[in-house]
């Protein structure tokens, strides 16, 4: 069944305040078999919200509102749902009975604010909230219905949870799904990679996504014959992806190394100038990580290049920090200092200031020596600081994955 | 004027992808004195598209469209558009010799396809796209206007700050804001703690956002008296928060650290545990941050942690990593080892496994060593791995922040 999300809530709509509700419950909808088929962000107005609640039951399927159920004066759901159903409000024992409760246990006076929580639209049900004092509103109709819950994520999520049983008759079957990962092109050159796809796989549908320094693909059908398809489809894309392919099993990145290290029996230090962290943070997000990486090194300037890792002054002095035989030197330096089998290395200029003529905002210098050799590599990235900071982090790890498939690693890579 | 924004396409609404153009384009429209009032997003559907038009236009201001004006059969934005202004489609010849152009320098083939993005409703307007093949299209009506632009974020940026000067009639006064933010306690403390906001200061809209360990606060007016309401309003806030208040210009704890440490002539290295990197990966969001942030160590397991940091292993054996003994002697360890005068040091268990009775996941430890004294912390933080980590880094700046300010950092702080 379609799915019509709307979130409610001024704040949402204000530089620097992002509606995020709608990634969980999309996630969570499309593995009870609900399909969300739009969202809508709307200001704590009456008129606003009630037009869009009458946008998204023209569409007919389940309607999930977010926000503007609470006791403020800003919460204005609950009269637009009344104005949009054509029914009056009316108090809710059931709902009165667990406001007051939630009231007495906060010690709080029930005020008639509180006590309006209570009300729902003639012929609803109240949803039992036990996160918050805010009970949700349900309307079934024909073979659809309008939910209300909280904005507070731990309410609606507890509550969306409990409430996902009782809606099941309403879902169809779950899409079958699969989702590649790639690394070290842009979504462009994927997209012309995979071009024939559509044309080989018409029942497929295929989205990319794109984040600095790395494509994810996501493949979906529904009905019979959809597990072939999506299998058929998934091993096409795999192999147009090539070596530039991190998994078809919609593992990560750092999931990825860590498994390639651990076949090995090999650890991992990193050893980071622009990233300052970002490589050894991301690869701490794998659970149990600690078995296959021992440390990392964060050097943001020569001197503790030099301390931490025994990178030659000379080299620095003679070809810059932001260096070929610097980032080799960094590599080789935390491998020993560390004792450890594997060292990734990544320096570079993350800007907006510190660029040169030769060596331009951008430029990173990425290396990684392992037991059977050592591999270094050269990009100009694009984009601001925070951007060339976590490509650049993205290709360390993609390197360490190359490097220990003992592919080619593609690009300016030059074997040292 | 009030802006609605439209994203289309289908991978907007699916688990993992996110719509995100509309955060920076609230950002710049606020700023150049719009106001988006709403956002929709809708699959690559013409119906779904031209509903979520016939929505948008009703409220009268500025509609922009982003997304499914290339040239592939998923674009549909243009059909729907001209549905909606009940216009046909014609030929427009300065966007077609761009489309041609842009084939040519790409060297592909100008196909139909390609040529169908030179289509613009009868009226409109063609909008150059300096980074892709699809012109924008621009529909003026009255007081109002239709833009569409590419959904590639690259050429959509470009494209929208061209336009911007085009539509700075159609603004009006830019609201007056502040951003105050604040680390160390959660929301609803701090909603309780400014509680009166409202009531003191009717005419301004207060919206607070919570990431974990912080809090951020964002006032909002209009018209005449606005600034000076606004700033009375951001004082009284920031006497509410006291100590709390990481700052009431909108500056960034790292940014604030930064200050305290410049003011100071102070350099800061970080000792990471659980955190691995993100405490320093943050400070270097800072441009410039070189000259104050020297090195940091990721010490992952107890040999790192005496190698790198010569924490004795008696403290570990004894107390174990996660204790207070231990976080203290990373901080002096780092300390001395660098050569800096403060350092920072965050030892927990983000989780899942790893906890124990006596210390439960979420127990994590933080140390500041500097000239004058040396903090030290302890907390057990809520959430699934990332969060605690995310949390953790945060509080370990807020903690800097704290001991550079020589405040009371409240807690279960306590000299050592």
């Amino acid at each position: 069944m379609k799915v019509c999300l709307v979130a409610v809530g001024s704040e949402l709509l204000r530089p620097g305040f992002r509606e995020s509700h709608s990634n969980w419950l999309a996630e969570k909808l499309e593995s009870a078999g609900f399909e969300v088929v739009s969202l809508q962000v709307v200001p704590d107005d009456p008129e606003a919200i009630a037009s869009s609640l009458i946008q998204a039951r023209s569409s007919g399927g389940l309607v999930l509102v977010t926000g503007g159920i609470g006791p403020t004066r800003d919460d204005r759901t609950r009269q637009a749902l009344a104005a949009v159903l054509g029914r009056p409000l009316r108090r809710d024992p059931r709902a009165e009975s667990q406001v007051r409760e939630w009231c007495r246990r906060h010690r709080l006076p029930c005020t008639l604010a509180q006590r309006q929580q209570a009300l729902v639209p003639e012929g609803a049900f109240s949803l039992r909230n036990r996160a918050g004092s805010a009970p949700g509103i349900l309307v079934t109709r024909g073979n659809g219905a309008l939910v209300a819950l909280p904005g507070v994520f731990s309410e609606m999520s507890s509550m969306f949870q409990a409430l996902i049983p009782k809606l099941r008759h309403l879902a169809r079957s779950q899409p079958v799904t699969a989702t590649l990962r790639s690394a070290g092109v842009g979504e462009s050159r994927i997209d012309r990679r995979i071009r024939g796809v559509h044309a080989r796989f018409p029942r497929v549908e295929v989205t990319t996504l794109a984040l600095p320094g790395e494509v994810t693909i996501q493949l979906r059908s529904r009905g019979p014959g959809a597990p072939g398809e999506v299998e058929r489809c998934r091993r096409w894309v795999a192999r147009k992806l090539r070596n530039d392919l991190i998994s078809d099993t919609g593992e990560v990145l750092e999931k990825v190394v860590f498994n390639l290290l651990k076949r090995r029996g090999w650890r991992l230090v990193a050893a980071e100038s622009c990233t300052a962290g970002l490589v050894s943070a991301r690869l701490a997000r794998v659970p149990g990580v600690s078995s296959v990486f021992a440390a990392g090194a964060v050097c943001y300037n020569d001197r503790a290049k030099e301390r931490m890792l025994s990178v030659p002054r000379d080299v620095l002095v003679k070809h810059g920090a932001v260096s070929r035989p610097a980032v080799l030197a960094m590599a080789r330096g935390a491998a020993e200092t560390f004792g450890a089998e594997v060292a990734v290395a990544v320096t570079g200029i993350a800007g907006p200031g510190g660029g040169t003529a030769g060596t331009p905002v951008g430029t990173v210098h990425w290396a990684v020596v392992h037991p059977e050799g050592q591999t270094a590599r050269m990009r100009c990235l694009a984009g601001d600081r925070e951007r060339i900071r976590v490509h650049a982090a993205c290709a360390a790890l993609d390197l360490v994955r190359r490097t220990l498939l003992g592919a080619r690693a593609g690009g300016a890579r030059h074997r040292a």
